[in-house]
């Protein structure tokens, strides 16, 4: 319990921080934005990498792509975020849609629509975190996330094939 | 486990991010610190008061001061950084100083005293947390600390007289 609520509240603390330094500097709004979810993502990305090693390290390895990102909705989603993923939707094709119905870093906001336009930067250090871990074990991704009604979110996974 | 981990690897990140965007800008080397360790101190005073109310919401009230000390020594410890501290002194005169042998958030950190000077910048944020939650229950703080070999560290708390 506390540990959990250590990590949201410096969650909150951070993303806070981010967006402050931007208001500071000049330059566009859309911009700023674009910058703020940039640098949250990248924080996310490096931590990604750092637990998925820890976690995988005993594991074997992996048969292939849709058997990665099963591990990543069971497993890493219950590691880090405390509850599986609901649902897992792909195309077979490279494109995976996670959905979370109770996402644990939108639950301290109101539910409902009230605050959907601030939803998108309490997502950027999550998607960064599946791309990071995505990432060391060997799946260059671009991971979005999408919120219509509080607190659940829809991550969209899209593999880039070399 | 996978909790912990997931706040420090934050924290580790969000003390680069934060040493790495002052960095960037203009000016003397020792202001850059100051403001980078004013920077973390002010969000774990923030996290410290938000968990301070959590925790004490069905306590009992404090009798006097090293009463609060003691709490914050054991309970409000244990909470935020999974031990108690080892010892605790005081003057009688409201200065007090905990000294904990195996401060979390350095046990990341080689032990001894080779990377002693980077060892302030990850104990800002904590410093915060202890004022925070002092703050909250009434006791106006400077909380500083200090390490001489890790990961031991002796946090020196203020108390400020009205």
């Amino acid at each position: 319990m506390a540990d959990e609520v250590l990590f949201e509240f410096l969650h909150m603390e951070m993303v806070s921080h981010v967006y402050k330094e931007q208001q500071s500097n000049k330059g566009e709004m859309d911009n700023k934005v674009a910058i703020c979810i940039s640098i949250l993502e990248g924080m996310g990305f490096r931590v990604g990498q750092g637990l998925i090693e820890r976690l995988t390290k005993d594991s074997p390895s992996f048969k292939d792509e849709l058997d990665i990102m099963k591990f990543i909705c069971k497993d890493f989603w219950t590691y880090v975020f405390r509850r599986q993923v609901d649902n897992l939707r792909t195309n077979h094709q490279g494109t995976y849609v996670l959905q979370d119905n109770k996402f644990t870093l939108l639950t301290q906001l109101s539910s409902g629509k009230q605050y959907l336009d601030e939803a998108p930067k309490y997502l950027a250090y999550s998607c960064g975190v599946v791309r990071g871990a995505l990432s060391n074990l060997g799946l260059d991704s671009v991971v979005t996330a999408e919120v219509s009604l509080m607190p659940s979110c829809k991550f969209q996974v899209v593999i880039q094939k070399l």
